[in-house]
């Protein structure tokens, strides 16, 4: 087979930042993706009704017409409440977006006391508002992170029994199976790069900053827990690419941020991978029907098509590097 | 107690490098150390008597005259005969080096076939020559790698039970364990990053060029189990600082080099963590008589000074960040 096409997939965790920046990444979108979900850790940060608006309006009018954000509030201590939360809803914002303090980038005024939020979490079960959770438990080793998280949502969920919740970018066996243990209700996002990379591509050879990304990638064995609830085709786990853009100078630095920049490669990346691991049948689910489904969403129309013909990554758009920049992908995105 | 006094210290790993690097790093290893044991695996490497005269000539012209390099050679399939380490012996070389393929800076030529070598190994236990192993197996998982290199230790301390072999820079309980549990004429080298830093420390905050180095630091139980051999004086356990310098441009960018330039703030954090964990005591004779008792050499005369006030460490020393850079240290080097 040469050719692959499939429903046009959704990205349901993208980082398109704000200004000049988003210029330069929204196109690698909406080019290749119906929908996403934009996360809202911008500076300053998305917090109400107003922010959804203001920064909606800013991504549309640089998007074609078909496509759709999909916008989310951050969750703060003393800043959210059940109103703000309804008001966003009534805006339009389908999910908040929970980042424990200082787990990643902009997480510096992130949640501290997750219990105080109980009010808002119930004002969301109520109102169908999707919670993403960036899974990572602050002051932990940080192979050790994602697993000491687990409690927590395992608290969130049997707390709101009918509270959509998504746990972003899994990256442990551990993740993953207490996610496929939980109710329905219950999903998480996987990155491709995720899917691709472990620790290795960091820091096992020459050190890679643009392989650098929260939560770390981890063993060869984690890795292969994610692919094995695809292989399942398990409708709790879709994609969320967590592309996250930073310029080269945030990268290449004694102090190099955490993002890798995967929307315009995450897509022919995965299409090469699920089929070398002979899996191209799982990917229109993963990419564009469990998460649509997960968040009460039709299937987008239209097609995504892929020929096999090698595409070399640019080794940079602008002043962002991309995820795999001048590696070889055996697969080409045609429209 | 505002002043730590202790004989001059001994540094069993060193990279000097070549040239103009040779003469930025060296004054900072020749006036904080009475000896050390340079690495060969310059470019070219040192493998030869030959190359051992002419790098001890460049080392010794730039140094002052109390400071003795201990020199060494590089193990190369193919080219280190029995008759190549007998002459470098005999050129004043007290240890070889054995670079598994590809496991660091400058170990593409490393040896793929180390049975291969065994004539060598056998030249060498007759001749009292120390075998130095960078033990990290190639083709491993970053975390597994040190691990994963100790049956090949336990093969060839059995084969010859006589050679003195130093496993450099453990980073692992496993590895701390598995030296432990051998005979006295297997040792091991102990940097001053890996009793400080953890994985975390590279990949756990932002992305820190500068502390990334092979093997990569572990995990915090690992860090303590090398704190354990040292409080227990254990005496296979001492110093090797691996300070290994290299210019900015080769750290701040797409695939930095593994390496820590340690050698001017090796000993003034060491003070500082000793002091910390109560461990003062200890630090003679881990930083100034194991290493030359297992080398076969006096101790140093002379005494090394520090004082308990405050030192910032340089943020460069001319082209190269060093280990700590920009921040305090509690402990100064007085002389």
């Amino acid at each position: 087979m040469n050719r692959f096409s499939m429903p046009v997939p959704d990205d349901f965790h993208v980082h398109l930042r704000r200004g000049g920046m988003l210029h330069t990444v929204l196109p690698h979108t909406t080019g290749m993706f119906g929908r996403a979900l934009v996360m809202p850790n911008t500076i300053p940060a998305i917090v109400t009704a107003e922010d959804v608006r203001r920064y909606r309006r800013e991504i549309m009018a640089a998007s074609p017409e078909r496509f759709i954000p999909l916008m989310t509030i951050k969750l703060l201590n003393g800043r959210t409440t059940p109103e703000v939360v309804l008001q966003a809803r009534e805006e339009g914002a389908v999910a908040a977006k929970l980042y424990p303090v200082g787990v990643t980038t902009n997480a510096e005024d992130g949640v501290r006391d997750a219990e105080a939020l109980a009010p808002v979490f119930g004002a969301m079960e109520s109102a169908g508002m999707v919670l993403c959770l960036h899974g990572e438990k602050p002051d932990t080793f940080c192979l050790e992170r994602e697993a000491a998280f687990l409690p927590a949502l395992v608290a969130i969920a049997g707390a709101f029994p009918n509270l959509k919740i998504v746990l972003e970018h899994v990256t442990t066996a551990a993740a993953v199976d207490t996610v496929a243990g939980l109710t329905s209700n219950v999903a998480a996002t996987i990155t491709a790069h995720h899917l691709l990379l472990t620790l290795d591509d960091v820091v096992g050879g020459a050190l890679n900053p643009h392989a650098f990304c929260k939560p770390v990638p981890k063993t060869p064995s984690d890795r292969e827990a994610l692919w094995r609830v695809i292989e399942d085709g398990n409708p709790k786990f879709f994609l969320g690419t967590d592309s996250a853009p930073h310029p080269i100078s945030s990268k290449e630095c004694p102090a190099g941020c955490a993002g890798i920049f995967a929307a315009p490669v995450a897509m022919p990346a995965l299409v090469t991978a699920f089929d070398r691991r002979s899996l191209l049948k799982r990917l229109p689910d993963f990419a564009a029907r469990f998460g649509a489904d997960f968040y009460g969403l039709q299937q987008n129309e239209g097609e995504a098509v892929f020929v096999r013909r090698p595409w070399t990554v640019p080794s940079r758009y602008k002043d962002v590097v991309p995820f795999l920049a001048g590696t070889q992908i055996e697969w080409s995105f045609l429209r």
